[in-house]
Order: C-alpha cells, then structure tokens, then sequence
C-alpha cells in the first residue's frame, strides 16, 4: 500500500496522460496530468487478486450480475454507509455517466429540463445537452468557505419544465460533504416541484476523516418512490476504466422501466468490472481504501498549504474527494491569464473551473490523486506560475 | 495450444455452466453445457499476456479506443478478410447484441418491421421484439444439406413496414458460408425495399478449410451506403465476457448517426476488452486462431459422425461456427420428446431450435466448441439416450 511509488502511466491507453497534449496543449514529457478524476496509483491488491485469478483460469466467456458481485455491494453499503440496499435493486451500468444518461432517455424526452446545483461536474450539463434536453442551472451560494444551496432562490429559477433533477453526493467539484437535512430538502425540493432525482454517489468513500457521508436513501427513505441512487467502485479503487457501475432502484416500477430500457439496448456488464468489484467490495478492499484516505489526506493538506502561499489563490476546504477546487479571483487576472500560466508556466492539465457552470468561472480544478512527488512538483510549479504575485 | 486441456468453467461467473440448471433443469454437476456461444477453453496466450501486463501495471484508469486498437482491426480485416477498412469508420459496441439494439433504436421506429432471414440467430427477434419493432420472417429453404435464400418468396413475405434487414453471415445456426452473389443480391434486396442492411459478420474467422468468408463490403461496396457491418474478437478469442465489439460504417451520414446516440447514452469500450482485442488481432492471434480451428474441425466431423450413427437424425454439414444445427425430425417424435430425452437422457442443455424462428421447429443446436473428452461423451449421452431407434 505505497501511494508513492512511482508509476508511469503514459502509453498505456490512459486518458488523463496520453490525451493531454491533444486536448490542453502540454505535453506528457514534463506535462503534469491533474484533470480527469482517476488515480495515478494501482488498485487494491484484492482487486488485483482478483484479476490475475482471470488470467490464471483464461477463459473469457459470458457471465452475468451474479450473486457474489450483488452480495457484495450490498455489503458494502451496509458496512460502510450503513445503508440496507436489496440485492433486488440493483441493476449494473456501465458507469454513472451511462447510468444518468440512460436515467435521461428513459424518464425525460427531447425539450424538458433538467435542472442541476451548480457548479458541478460537467458532465451533468454535458449529457443534459447531448441528449436533446435543456439545463437549467441553479447556482450554489457560498457561506464562508462552503457552498450551501438556496432553494428559495432555486425554486424561482424552474421554468415548469424540469422533470429531473441530478445531484452529486459528495459534491464534485467542492468536495462537500451534505448534511442529512440537506438532503432531506433536496429530496423533498424534486419531489414537490416534479421532478425525479438522480442521487450521484460516486464519491461516497472518498470522505475525510471527521465527515460523515449520509446515504440520500438513509436521509430521505420517504421519497425513494421519486429516486434513482447511482454509484460505484470506480473512483475509490480506481477501476473507472471497466466501466461498471449501479443504479440502486427500490421503487419497482422504476426498476422496471430502467431494466426494460437496459434489455432492450442490450447493455450486460462485462465480466472484468464484475469480478473486480466482487473482489473490492470486502473488508480487504475496505482496508485499502482506509489507507488510500491517509495519503489523499496528505495530498490534500499538501497542495492546499502550498497553492494558500499564493497570494489571491484559495483552495476549498475539502470535506470529500481527491479534487482541490481552487478560486483565483483574488489574483485580479482573468481566466484566459489563469489558463495560461497553468498550460505555458506550470505545464498542469487542470479541470476547467467554467465548465463546471455558473459559479465556476474563476476556478480551477485540480486532482490530487497521485504520488507526493508529483503533488510537490505542482505547488513548485504553481507558486513560480504566479510568483510575480508574492 | 492445448484444446483438450480439462478446464472446470462452474463457479466462475461463468452463464453456460452456472446457468444451466436454472434455465434448462440440468444440474452443473453431472449436465453437459453446448448452449450458449462460447468457447470452453482459455483465450490465445497472446490475449492472456496482454491482460497480464494490465494486472502488473495495476492501474485501471480511464482510457479509450487508442489507434492501437483501431489498428489492429485494421490489420486484421486485411490480413485475415482482404477487407480494407479504414480506421475513422469503427464505432466501438458493446457488443455485436448492444451493436444490433442501438441499430434498431438509431435507425427504425416504434411500430417499423424488421426482416430476418430464419432460421436465425434468435436474438435478432428478440431485440426486434424487446425494443418494439415487429418481426418480419422470411424463411431461408434447404437445397440438399444447406440453406439457400428465396428473395422472391421473401419479396412477398414483405409488408412494406420494413425499415431494416438483419443478416447473419456466417449463418448461426446453419454454419453456411454465403457466396459473393448471395452476399450482392442479399444487399440489393435490402436496398430495393427500402431497408438499411446490418451485416453481423461475428463468425467470420470462424470457417473451415476450404470454404472462404467473403466480407459483405468486399462483395458489395456499392451498397456501403446502406450497410452497417458488425463484427467483434469476442467468439474468435473468446472473450465475449469483455462486451466489447464493432460497427463499421463507411458512409457518413449513417456514422455520424450512430456516433451521437453513442455519445448522448454514454456508451464506452472498457479497456480490458480494448486491451484484449488489440492483443488478439495480431499475427500471434492469428496463429492462434488457426490451430483453433484445426481443433474445431476435429469436434465438428467427431459430433456430426457421432450423431449420423442415430436413425432419423441429420447434423448440417458446417461451412463455419463452432455450432451443429441437428435435425431430428426423422425420428418422428415430437420436438417435447426430444427436449425430454436431451434434458432427461442425455443431460445436455443445448439451444433449442424453435427459438431461432420459422424453419427451426425440428432443430437442435449444439455447441461443440469445448474439449474431446466432453464432445466425446456427449456424443455417447445421445446415441444412449435415443438408442432406441436402433
Ligand atoms: C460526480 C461524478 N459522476 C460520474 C462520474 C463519471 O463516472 P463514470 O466513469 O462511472 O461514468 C464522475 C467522474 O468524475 C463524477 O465525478
Ligand atoms: C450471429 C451472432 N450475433 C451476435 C452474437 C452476440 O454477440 P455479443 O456477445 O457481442 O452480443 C452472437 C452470439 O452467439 C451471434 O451468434
């Protein structure tokens, strides 16, 4: 369990270093990769494990959701977040942008709105866009340190077309963690206005040590009938790239339209996701994963303490997740200045504050999730960046 | 390269022996499985050294379909089809079922009709059917031992509400090879009426000594405006467990099509499946592929020989697929009397032949794609169980 040891990730089909030079203009020989939310280090050794028990064995056939891989995420729920999930409601995706997406085609059509508290990851706004249907932002608003929401003001920004709304739980790209009446008057905001919730809690273990992560479903177990909760194991043991997820349905008739959807596509969840999140999902990977927290703490204090030494610069105290949002509004320089130090004087591929909607125009976000080495050579970076600010 | 290598399948999340009690009431224990299509045997080593360098980098990050991968089924329609296909053309699948789905969902509507030559493939129907599209079945007819197409009997078996033509070649579950002309007149009819022609050509390295597959592109590039090729690794290697195949689509229109509705439902190749295939199409996989089919030769004349002892039962002699089509419409009994002495005498579960639509109501298909020692013993299993007709 050493985050630390240095990994070369370039030329492996990974997206975060082989596409860097395409889509940010930094090369991968000095470049620094903190954009797309995956980890520079290897996953648990279960998972692993697991992996190289497939290989042994070397057949490939077809497989299916069996009962070791549903057991398993019901366990894992329970012993983690102390949520009772049925085996029953769960269907597998192939992620949760797939999850929502699909959650789009089967519950909205072409025209409605979908309504999303921003800023948040962009992909929400992005598939919204892509499948024909409309946005409408809500923007978060910031006590202090901490973005909170104003449903009041929400509530006067529906149109009457919304018919979902999609929330992130833990919030990306903040980090917040919600409290439990906070979630309760989200569920009851979408229930009241019409609107079916998408619960995203795909960062629900990456949460630090003092925070408490609060299932919506533990929160707000009256309004399942209007709620599609959708997670994996994906970001906590950095298997995104097997495409496997849930979509966690207790209501049956909901369930129903998704598997009917899902039948008709055909989607089937490959057998490597399966045996991987079998293998994650136990008090092994629970064991990783706790350890996985201790370094992203430290990463985290890291890259905060240092972007903080840069006058105007302000990092977000993170309650969750392994990606700094950083405000440079106090810099005084506009975003295109930002962009610009970061491509040409830092050489960092960071994550677009104003893709994240309104409410991000003067962020970046930065991810962490690597070893200290290369954290230490970005605050380095950064600081020299913006040195004429000292 | 050891075919007969003895390889226990059950409890590894593995549908073919696992499921086989539950859908056909043969117990795993004693029950031999020759149902669904795929191998019991390991993948190309080739294949298995790719995954085991995944497992030592241990990173399972974000990735995509890298030029390494469209490259290498670049090569491999060349080298192994005389296909020439260029790299901007393919859209990664689910697989070739999720393939045919997004097909039926991009290109035809509620209510529209969609030919199907039968016997056929039953999941053809299926989806049809599962995605509210209605079936229209235009019965191939036997010359001798082998299908042949009636284009004027399907001409009239047609509604005018066909929007699409699903084709199968190879043919599952006949294992006919189509020739050059068959393949021209087969997409003239498609075009003629109106229907926009998917290719599943997943059988296609799949073909005996002496016969010669004949992409569809290569006998018809004229109609490449109106044909969607759909091919995978995934019965080649083995590895359909890894969801991951192909559409290749040349003509523009009809790719940009797909490539929205891929990208607004989110649809993304894992990276185990992309890492496998791009191991397999090589000419280390080819080799490999080869003696395979030296192997499955030697199953298919054991099987056909086996069952030609039995009175009344006639196997299709094979151009291709790894799949018997068996005739048992000579022994006079009833198709329940044979699903019985299958299930209860010779605990094989195999595909049933009504399934696969009109023409098939006499028909079992069996899976031969497993060790000597189980064809052996299948064999055995049906001359006792229907050793009564001596
Ligand atoms: C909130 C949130 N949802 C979904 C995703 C994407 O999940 P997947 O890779 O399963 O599509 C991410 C990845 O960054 C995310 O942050
Ligand atoms: C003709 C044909 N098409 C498609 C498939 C299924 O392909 P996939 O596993 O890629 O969905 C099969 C599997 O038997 C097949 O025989």
């Amino acid at each position: 369990m050493n985050f630390n040891n240095r990994i070369d990730r370039r030329n492996k089909n990974c997206s975060k270093w082989d596409m860097m030079e395409n889509l940010y203009g930094i090369s991968s020989q000095d470049g620094l990769a903190m954009w797309t939310a995956d980890s520079d280090y290897p996953t648990a050794p279960c998972v692993r494990e697991a992996v190289q028990e497939a290989v042994d064995h070397g057949v490939f056939g077809y497989g299916w959701q069996d009962a070791a891989y549903l057991n398993a995420i019901q366990w894992w729920m329970k012993a983690r977040h102390g949520w009772d999930v049925d085996t029953d409601w769960i269907l597998s995706s192939q992620g949760l942008g797939h999850g929502i997406a699909m959650a789009l085609d089967v519950w909205t059509e072409k025209g409605d709105a979908v309504a999303i508290f921003t800023p948040v990851y962009h992909e929400f706004a992005n598939k919204i866009n892509k499948s024909g249907r409309t946005v409408t932002e809500c923007p978060m608003v910031l006590d202090g340190n901490r973005y909170v929401l104003d449903l009041e003001d929400a509530k006067k920004r529906l149109t009457g077309r919304e018919k979902m709304l999609i929330w992130c739980s833990p919030q990306n790209p903040s980090g917040r963690v919600w409290t439990a009446d906070e979630l309760r008057a989200v569920a009851a905001f979408a229930r009241d206005n019409g609107m079916l919730l998408i619960s995203d809690e795909i960062h629900h273990d990456l949460v630090y040590a003092g925070e408490t992560f609060v299932p919506m479903h533990v929160a707000s177990p009256e309004t399942a009938d209007n709620t599609v909760y959708v997670t994996a194991a994906s970001k906590t043991f950095n298997i995104a790239g097997l495409r496997t997820g849930n979509m966690i349905i207790p209501d049956d008739t909901l369930r129903a339209q998704m598997r009917n959807r899902i039948n008709a596509l055909d989607y089937q969840p490959n057998t490597m996701g399966i045996r991987m999140v079998t293998a994650a999902y136990t008090p092994k990977g629970a064991e990783w994963a706790d350890a996985q927290m201790v370094h992203l703490t430290e990463m985290r204090d890291l890259l905060h303490d240092g972007l903080s030494q840069i006058p105007g610069v302000k990092s977000m105290p993170l309650q969750a997740t392994y990606l700094a949002w950083v405000d440079f509004s106090g810099t005084g320089m506009t975003h295109e200045e930002i962009k610009t130090r970061f491509r040409d004087g830092a050489k960092i591929a960071a994550s677009d504050g104003p893709t994240f909607g309104t409410g991000g125009e003067t962020f970046m976000r930065i991810n962490f999730a690597t070893q200290r080495h290369i954290v230490e050579e970005a605050v380095r970076r950064l600081q020299d960046a913006f040195s004429d600010l000292q």
